[in-house]
């Protein structure tokens, strides 16, 4: 008979680098997602995992194998010798956990939204610049095979300009306690933005409705409409009260529309080879709007994708920017213009819809992207 | 051998009241439907097809079989003793056209929009009422067997409270000479707005985001904004740009959401009932908002809807309300409620997306519905 | 006032050359079609309706405009100095008008199927080609765009060799009071692969299976299955007692596969560049089988159609047939060999599914296609 | 700083009685599902995994947390006093390892097909009756949520008699090394509709074709037709080929039909109230067959379905099965009439798709379902 126990990560034998240490900082809902690819990825030892809820944190541990389990967040920065932590702690909390963490020297991957206020997390940015760590945004989409080839393809001029951009992300959802519905979906389409557009997301101004039919306390759905350069349009439909369920975006370009519909796996991608297209020739005064416009009716592709986990690239990516000493790319910065964006949405939505300017300039200038 | 030939009318001996005579004036894109629908409706008699182009106008009456061709409106008028008229002519002429036919002492069905402006289509509807004539807004979705049977669910109750409408109309359309995007499409989600929302359409104030990116002279993509009682929302998104075609009504319900896909022959309409409810009962301060949330997740349901061709509908409420004495279900004070929706978006487009009032109540305030 | 009326055919200037002579005869279900597009082909003169119920005739002339209607076939054959004739009679009196008009010197259009036996169709056939007219067999899905594209992939080499066809056309449909559902249904299928595949459909042997649950007197769902060269294998489903439609073929190649799905207007065609691929190398023989075989995934394009009445190409190549002396594509022989298979799914059906030979390959042998 | 270890089984408190002793043997594809679900039931204790590879072995064991490995069946047989194997082997080590667990006394759980041939099964099926142990088949799909309310739905009498079933399994699969297509992908749905259909799985014979066209030694598209009674139809399309994924059953019946879409979350299954009649009422011989047939065009209506993990339910019954002396729904007998359709559609494959007799009634007659 013969029984074996293994340690912890030797079955991987693929990393010629040594392995990075790192903890996960709450237990709940994304935590053990975390947890689990950290465990499997070869660039990280997972040393342990830090709740206030000990259950629920051994409970974590056990799923994951030998991993030590601590109370409390000062306990775990000066025992376990980490390189970085993973927040996955509730919004309000993130900035007193990752201030620690980056006081303590510490890099750190953050759940989104970065933080609950602009203010924070201009705080955390700077901290971590100052202190030359890596603060890396959990934009979890961002590493999904859809929206890396979104990004490959408006980077490599497919679609040609932006005309539009529509986002639906609709579903009967859990009404939270304490954010509305534009903070707790629409981190999603605009961190997606930040990623996708030519220079990331830098509205001056956006304008949002909502409205709470149920009376929550809350707004349960939200439009939000900014412009892009060249009069281009976005908007971002969000919305926890529809039973059907819609996860698309489209991107109109003048050149190509992409339509992203998340719930097709056969077909999540759709790329249009056809639209409208206006010509500036010189015409005649009586003719000269109709008859330069002119229609294309192309066919329509749609690129394999490799379905890979994106939390693999996630962690994969936090390793590479500690170790090469870069910018990650949904980086602490990222976060902070989805920050920015959503606390104009609040402000308008307290204006009956007015156009709001969006606050963050001074950041968008210093760092280049 | 045997030719014959049949006098117009006679081989459908079915209806026993005499028909009504009727001439469609317009013979260009929306006229061939309205003729083909009159000439094979037991109420009416076809009797002249009235166009500037009279070659076009004789291509048409040849498709209809027998019927008069002619040129100028007041000989139309004079001659041909009719009780109405159908007016599919483009919509900066509906005034001129309308209000001579009106002044003749016709009845008259008259295409969307009513006119293009709200002006306009208050003296229309002011003088018909003047006269005891049948104004009619050709509002053709409204008799689809669809929209029919949406009307009937929301008047019924079974889908509660209304909480949230999101109306989806995008596709590769023509970009139109003279008017805009919402001008164009936006019609058709407000009339069936008007027909279905109980007390019909009544926003006291919109909001409105358009985007010319192409650089057309006008606005190819928007969205629109507008409060229903109770805090409940309507969004309203019109697309001439999109490759990808969506006709998608959402009308969440407090007891049940209905789903209507109109590119889905199979199953038009879905009616959910799960969502998301809010009992108002006593609790404690403490967990008051989040644990009076409760989910129903139940079955849906698809009603089985005829085919039928709805301007067969169309002409027919024509008919019986001139008959009858009755106003049709699209009288010209929904095409008036239509325009005056209309006249706010311009304006609040004007104003960079602020909330603007709609005028209208004065009319709505007068005409029992 | 100005009424005129326009003598017909006079409107369409375009035809250089001087329109056939033809008349429809039939005017039940697929004859007023017919009627329709021959009236607007620039093509065809449309000079009679035939029918033995004069008033259906009567009526269907009054749509087309200015056409005699004649009770009998003698009539029109002596009276109307025709080129051609066009047969929307019921199946089994194909034989007997086709014959009648052949031996008068016309050329004809007939509607599938091509006659009720094969014996039938071979007289057909062999009469036209004796006399030198045309015999076209109104196969209309072969000039859709859909059917156009796929022929004209497949001859391209784009799929490689064919692998497998599924064919599925399923829906509530009419039971027919004659035939059953394979000569019902399958004939839109066995004409199309005629039409697609290499060389055309000459399968030497069929097996069917049916049933008849409902105890109609005649098999309402069907199974179709027969070999192609290289050991791929064609599969047909038709069935009548089904609520939800389908109508989708797929097409595997060797390298690449087609999905036509013909109810998805905005995606009817997939090409998929994904698939399996056996290399034929030699290795060892232990892994001689699995290691030779690997996957790939590539993407998918779906290729723009142009919407066109595919009815209107039907009767411009009955026209261009006769003026050039060529074949049509969809020719008699083509409906001749649907026939051979459809008989054959008749014997097969009376032996409990055993595998059947198909008769034809003396017709197939002596017609070069 | 508190680190705890926690003794597996420890933290779920609400199995009353002791929990079940079980081992998963095989650690491959399928193993690792087993281990989980058997790891997170209260009525079982995980005690061991078996697996000839000792480092995947050692691997699984890691996911899942303090459970020994064990290299021989026999010593862990002889070990752990276990009360139920779970066999997760190849199909052809089945009997081999299943007669020695239950030679052992131990319960067995085997992964579906129960064996590579009919005979073997039919001896480890009488094997476990002799012994009065629980022989159940690991019939996945027969506790998905979907699954378990079509059963309801038909034994419900709701879709009235059965008229055909149409099952479509394609997609692009993993060519398998030693099965073809339909040994490989046709026990789900055989298996299925032994679980559904009143009565089980009891074809007298069946007809099967096949093509192997890459050349690969084993069929890789295929279709199997079999009857039942009153002359209903059953059709099964499996395909390795398919580049596009399809997983359809429609179940026809004389009041409803249903459709089970298993690629569509959100609407998984529909129930058509819509069909074609035939009043058996007298009437006179002329107008017999056709005036008799009616048809119904009803509402849709799709059942909400808790999603849940179906290998939970498996272990669920698996335990009540062995507590409570009952048969498990798939039962060892379930298994073995899915076996004997198997040897049926491999003899019908080498006699060129003859209808060919399936084994089995005898052990059909004797075991009450």
């Amino acid at each position: 008979m013969s029984i074996r126990t293994v340690p912890s990560g030797q079955l991987n034998g693929h990393a010629v680098r040594p392995r990075l240490r790192i903890a996960v900082v709450g237990a709940g809902y994304w935590g053990p997602n975390l947890a689990r690819n950290l465990k499997a990825s070869p660039d990280w030892d997972l040393v342990a995992i830090c709740d206030l809820d000990v259950e629920r944190g051994l409970k974590l541990a056990e799923t994951v194998g030998g991993v030590a389990v601590v109370e409390s967040l000062d306990e775990l920065l000066d025992t376990y010798n980490l390189d970085a932590v993973a927040v996955a702690t509730p919004a309000h909390t993130h900035h007193g956990v990752v201030m620690t963490a980056l006081r303590a020297g510490k890099h750190v991957l953050v759940e989104k939204p970065l933080a609950d206020s602009r203010a924070k997390g201009l705080e955390m940015v700077e901290e971590a610049k100052a202190r030359g760590l890596v603060l890396m945004a959990d934009h979890t989409y961002c590493f999904t095979p859809a929206v890396l080839k979104i990004q490959e393809l408006v980077a490599s001029g497919a679609l040609g300009d932006i005309l539009y951009v529509d986002s639906v992300r609709i579903n009967l959802g859990l009404v939270q306690p304490d954010v509305n519905v534009f903070w707790d979906l629409a981190p999603h389409d605009l961190s997606i933005l930040d990623f996708v557009l030519p220079g990331g997301l830098h509205p001056t101004e956006i304008a949002a409705h909502g409205a709470d039919p149920l009376g929550t306390g809350r707004d349960c759905v939200g439009h939000l409409t900014f412009g892009l350069p060249n009069d281009a349009m976005v908007h971002i439909h969000v919305n926890w009260l529809s039973p059907t369920k819609i996860r698309q975006m489209i991107i109109g370009g003048s050149k190509r529309t992409l339509v992203w519909d998340d719930l097709n796996p056969q077909q999540r991608i759709s790329v249009y080879d056809r639209g409208v297209s206006l010509e500036h020739q010189p015409r005649s005064a009586a003719d000269k709007r109709t008859s330069a416009i002119s229609y294309r009716l192309g066919d329509t592709w749609s690129p394999a994708l490799q379905e890979r986990e994106p939390l693999g690239q996630v962690v994969a990516e936090l390793a590479g920017s500690i170790r090469n000493h870069t910018m990650p790319r949904t980086s602490g910065e990222s976060g902070l213009r989805v920050l920015s964006v959503l606390e104009a949405v609040t402000q308008s939505l307290s204006s009956d819809g007015q156009s709001t300017l969006v606050a963050g300039n001074e950041v968008n200038l210093q760092v280049a992207r």
